[in-house]
């Protein structure tokens, strides 16, 4: 009887030792080491240059193949520079594209791109795939996690998987068709995750820096938060491919590996808050209320 | 079988009509009557009047009495009255307060208010309370639901509901102590449901309208998204009782009563959206993303 009293005393002893000893974010984030943190592939970035500053996106070919590979030509034969940010709806999105897209005569024309394609809504589930499941479960999906930085969904009774709709995503607007997206419109959100739009729009990516500058823009007063005609339509002075830009003028930025062990480390923290300032823990996470941490080399 | 085969037909036929006659949410806002909304009770509304417009929100006495009671004391003092919104963090929330709080000289005199009060991070649940339930679970609470208009949560093991930090949220700022808020210092969720906040701070109430005019306020420079020196911290013109403002200048709104028959039709146009846009049907929701019509008189 004895020996259960000292092994459950030790116990408890333990477990209050290691409730003391778990780290805020912050200071895992500064214990980490610098094989915990990926760069950003220049291929696969894509600077979207206002004029208040720097949106950097991430690209998920992995996702939408297809998609990707057109934003790439799209940005690559300069088909966003001179266009505008045309839409900002509060707790929603903003979206850019062509002011003139329905005035034959003035709107911008495609030249190695395509203006829509066959929707990517989901993709095959590659088993693979190193999925970082979420132990926390999701309203919307069977099971969620991540994969190579990105907040996913999976079923592995349909075989498919496919990104969500968390702050910052960034997806390919469209019409009622399936197929009439293809990635010349783009859109971020800039509010509560819209988790129904997943599987209705092809994900592209999400923002990695600089969500501050599209976020915070005035919210159109048209219908959808379209910004109407007295409205000044946020300028892109350019959308291009990090690889496309000198490599002095790329923004060193690293993220954190999602299927490192740090990043575990990093979603028990915030499970469970360490900091001082939390009096309930909620020993719990909601997939879109992770962060991936971001620094600068 | 014959029978059985019919009787299937009819069945599926019938699912079909009723998903084709499925309204979505703005057609049953047009077909809504009179007595599915409530006007707000001007005792329980306050007016926030920025430069750039009103932000209206409404209170919640029967979550937090004693700091609604303390709120709305701050405000007939005209406690708030030229302070400003010092906070401005991107994904999360915008806060308002005296700039000055931390200079004794300068900080503003606060009469008949309370400077702290105890915490009021749940209530004991009143089984007379009319708990709409939302049947789609979540991730953070054992039971979320709708209160007079308010998300909430409840657990009935320990018989206590509180409410949520979906966006628009409105809470008592505080430091690490429990009971060093108070309502002097307000926040308003801008970003996605920061739901680990939940029972860890005094929500007071929630926006209804003009939510717009913080989301979109420049991002503060300075740790957590405080201004900083260079910037300009944004003026708060006043905040007020809508009862203690003349009758003609009050806001007419009324907000869709989410007790009524309506009101769950929304919860289930927005489960299963109806518009043709729609390629994929989530049938479930989550609760911060349930609207809650708003509508002017």
């Amino acid at each position: 009887m004895k020996r259960f009293v000292f092994l459950f005393i030790s116990f408890f002893i333990a477990l209050n030792c290691l409730g003391k000893t778990r780290l805020s974010m912050s200071e895992l984030i500064a214990q980490s080491k610098s094989g915990d943190w990926r760069p950003l592939d220049p291929a696969n970035t894509l600077y979207l240059e206002l004029k208040s500053g720097r949106v950097i996106i991430e690209l998920a070919p992995g996702f939408a193949p297809k998609h990707v590979e057109n934003v790439k030509k799209l940005a690559q034969e300069k088909y966003w520079d001179g266009l505008a940010i045309v839409r900002a709806q509060d707790n929603y999105v903003v979206q850019w594209a062509d002011p003139n897209s329905s005035d034959a005569a003035k709107k911008k024309v495609i030249k190695t791109g395509k203006a829509t394609l066959d929707a990517e809504f989901e993709t095959a589930w590659d088993s693979k795939k190193s999925f970082v499941k979420l132990k926390d479960g999701d309203i919307y999906a069977p099971e969620v996690g991540f994969v190579d930085g990105f907040p996913v969904a999976r079923d592995l009774k349909t075989k498919k998987g496919w990104l969500l709709h968390c702050y910052g995503a960034v997806g390919a607007g469209r019409d009622n068709a399936s197929d009439s997206g293809g990635g010349t419109e783009l859109y971020a959100v800039t509010g509560h995750a819209p988790r129904h739009l997943d599987r209705n729009v092809t994900l592209i990516g999400r923002v990695i820096s600089g969500m501050e500058l599209l976020s915070s823009l005035p919210r159109g007063k048209a219908a959808m938060g379209f910004y109407d005609k007295t409205e000044q339509p946020v300028a892109i002075k350019s959308l291009h491919l990090a690889s496309d830009i000198p490599e002095a003028d790329r923004t060193q930025i690293e993220v954190m590996k999602t299927d490192s062990k740090i990043f575990q480390d990093v979603i028990e923290s915030r499970r469970h808050r360490p900091e001082e300032w939390f009096k309930y823990r909620a020993d719990r996470i909601e997939i879109c209320n992770v962060p991936i941490p971001v620094r600068t080399k």
